[in-house]
Order: C-alpha cells, then structure tokens, then sequence
C-alpha cells in the first residue's frame, strides 16, 4: 500500500500511545512542531514560567497548560502528555529516578505543563534552504555543550545556558542566520557563530550531551541555544519532582511550522 | 539653554520620582520602550503571567519582577516602580480605589510586577515610515474599544480583548501592517483590517476608552491589541489586590525601541 499524505499527528500520537511507536521522533508528522516536555508541581510552576519568559532563546514557550490538566488544548486538542510521549524521565530533588514509556502511574492533579519549542523545527527549514546537516545525514544525535553563559535566574532556578552546535559552510553561514530566526519559538537564531573558546567550550569532539559532531573544513561552527537548558538547569536547582521528555523523544503537537514563524 | 541630546531615561524618571512631571509620558524620552505597568499579589501572579503567554498580542511581556522586587533590574537598573510613573490606578476586588502619584504606601512584599509592551513604540515607526497619526496631530487620546472576540482565559482571568484603532490611507495600509509587524512586543501588527463590524464595534464614533476618532476620506480602520485589555480583564476577574498605571501615565525603561524589535 503506498501513502500520499503524510500520517496526520493525531495518527502519530495514537501510534505513540499505543506503544507501537518507542523510538525517537525525529521525522515523524513532517512539518509539524515537535516539544520539549517540563511537568512541574505548581510550587515551582511560576518560577519556571517566569525562567522561561526571561530565556526565551533556550525556552520557547508554545504551551503552558493548567494545573493538573494533562491535554494541550491549544497545540493539540485529544492528545493526553502522560501517554503520548514515547519515553520519559522522572526525576526527584534533580536525580533521574526513573525513565519510562508513559507517566499515568506518576500524575499529580498539581502538575503543571510546559510545551517548549525544538530545533527540530529549525533543522527543516535549514534543509530547505539546503544547509547540510552532518548529524541528520549520519543519524546521529546532535552534539549539545554546557557553556559558561548563565541564564538569567528566576526565583529557584539558575544555571548554564546548554548550546547544540551545527557546522555550517562557510557561505551559508548569514543564510543560516536568516532561515533560523525566522523560528524565534523554536531557539530562533544562532546565539553565537565561530569560537567555541567564546562561550567556554574546550574540545568541540568532546559534547557534554549527545554524539561527536562531523566538521567537514571550511565550515564554521553556529551554536543554537538548547531545549536541553531547562533540564540542566532543573536538575541543578532541585525541585522535588519533575518529569520532562527523554531527550529526543518528543511531544508531536497539531502546530505547522510555518504557525510558529514570525514574518 | 539649549540641549541637543534628548534627555536620559534616567533623568526623566528622576524628574517624575520628584513629582515635576505629573503629566501622561507620550513623547518623553523618545525612542525608548515604554511600559504598562500591573502589579498583583504573587497568588494571582502565576495565572497573569500564564494570561500573558496566552495573549501575546494584548500582554507582550518586557519584564517580570520577583515578588516584592520594585527594581526593574532586567530594563531599568535603578528604577522603582512604586515612584517612577507620574500616576498610578490602585483596585480593590476589581474596583478603582484610588488614583496615586506613588504606591509606596500601598507597596506589600508579596507583589509580582508586569511590565507590559506599548503602542507608543509603534507609532514612533509608523510616523517614521511617514503614516499619518491624527489622534497625536490632535493632540487626543487614541480611540480604544471592547471587542466581541474573547482573549484566551487563564485560572482566575478572562475577558474581552480590547483594541486601539488608527485609521491609515488605504495606500498605506499594508506599510502599516509591516511596519508593526516588526514589534511583536508592542502588539505588533493589527488584529484586524477594514470594517469594525467584525470585531462587534457598532460605532467608531462611540469609543469605549479614549476620545473619539478623527477619520479622513479614504482612510481604513485598524485595530491592534490594546494595554488595556489587562487591565480590563484583570477588572473584570477580580483579583483582590491590583496596583496599575494610570492610562497614559507609563513606565519608561531603558530599552530602545529598536531592542524589542523582530527582525
């Protein structure tokens, strides 16, 4: 049987739901936006909401849902978060506690839901313009480094910015600069192209997170900040309870890129 | 004396803390940001802030403020909220109790301050790219009126979006729709073009807010998202404690207009 439409994102999330879906999420539902996942209780949730208004590169806000309200009604009208993940990590007072396919069993009715935007939206449009993307092409993961920039803390949360670095040729570099801050809610444009030495980075073979990247030469390093940030810095501040995402496991909301593109 | 520098953010501040200018801000300090100003007890702050991320348009957010912070450390270092605007509204239970020139009497260790982006930005680019302003040529307040269209809720607020209206020459009207849309933070581009009927207005000639119109042959209504409108819903929903700018009267931080700009 051939598809000429490509599987809608409801059909994705239910497949997800299902469990006939465990992997990564990188090219499923093309075009649509994919989102970093942040559940924390409401004694924490106006820190966080406030940390991601004053980090808007690291964490884009798509969606902030109620306390205890487990569907998007926004992003994605149907969808539940506590199954329609493929995979998720728990933690506690920042210690990953466990890493599991859905959260039913761990939902608090005070959990409050934060949809952030991802590179992946980004990486489309880069393709599109036909920026080669070395980590795509080697089914890697993308190589991501803790930095010596700090965000800007708000109330109990406060750590590094975490950067992922993408190698761009050398003339492609302002084009790459124009297509990504088109997508100011998917970490827009790069926070900073060339040295690594620039914001604290050592050894670009050596990622804090993620794989080694490919630099083919004459290409210049552009760093982007990363939906890893709220992570690092959840876990180096401690709530007592959080679920996010596992990393590369995304939430596939009903958004179409172009829905979150400034002009 | 003659002075060829436009006075300092700072020095204009100083000049409203002293109580020298008690007058609406339109026009001082030019080219610089512009705030509306809410101030709410921090139990009501996480379902603003979340009302704000919901309603980009209406509520851009510039800064958020810890509790019990009257600095605006992030875009005015040095200010106070509580002195720094000529005049200020202070509601009880969604009811005007009084109009102050300081809230320092009024001032509790459990207020969240909103700084919330203004339409002067944007009206600095419009008469820039050459588009007519007649309710500043009049030396008026813009028109502003309640909609049929309802921003989205957030725990305890909700409410009806409010917008400004400023007719342009039909020839202009897309220059004007580009040239907001560089200011997402200062509401950005019109909610909506032509007739008012649309949005529930009967009567341009009846505003809810402000004074009314002066409308030219040829020209076509536009409506943006209006400062107002959190205040309004904000009045609507209750809250039991609320400090706010009195209209006209606005903070003045150090921003440049162009720092809020998109690309």
């Amino acid at each position: 049987m051939t598809t000429l439409l490509p599987e809608s994102p409801r059909d994705v999330r239910e497949r997800i739901r299902s469990g006939a879906w465990t992997r990564p999420t990188a090219g499923l539902a093309p075009g649509r936006v994919q989102a970093n996942l942040v559940s924390l209780p409401r004694e924490q949730a106006f820190d966080f909401l406030l940390f991601c208004q004053r980090n808007p590169r690291p964490c884009p806000l798509i969606e902030v849902m109620e306390p205890g309200v487990p569907e998007p009604v926004a992003t994605a009208p149907g969808a539940d978060i506590r199954t329609d993940l493929p995979s998720y990590n728990v933690y506690r007072e920042g210690v990953l506690e466990a890493t599991v396919p859905d959260v039913i069993d761990y939902w608090r009715d005070d959990l409050v839901t934060f949809l952030l935007g991802c590179s992946f939206t980004f990486e489309t449009a880069l393709a599109s313009a036909g920026v080669p993307l070395h980590h795509v092409e080697a089914e890697r993961n993308v190589a991501m480094y803790k930095t010596n920039v700090q965000t800007a803390p708000a109330g109990v949360f406060a750590g590094p910015l975490v950067v992922s670095m993408r190698p761009v040729p050398r003339e492609q570099v302002v084009k790459a600069v124009q297509v990504t801050s088109r997508f100011p809610n998917a970490h827009g444009a790069p926070v900073h192209v060339g040295e690594p030495e620039a914001l604290g980075i050592r050894d670009l073979a050596s990622p804090d997170y993620g794989d080694p990247p490919v630099i083919l030469d004459g290409e210049t390093p552009l760093f982007w900040a990363c939906g890893v940030t709220p992570q690092a810095v959840a876990v180096a501040s401690k709530p007592p309870f959080m679920i996010t995402h596992a990393p590369g496991h995304m939430f596939i909301t009903d958004l179409r890129d172009e829905d979150i593109a400034a002009l």
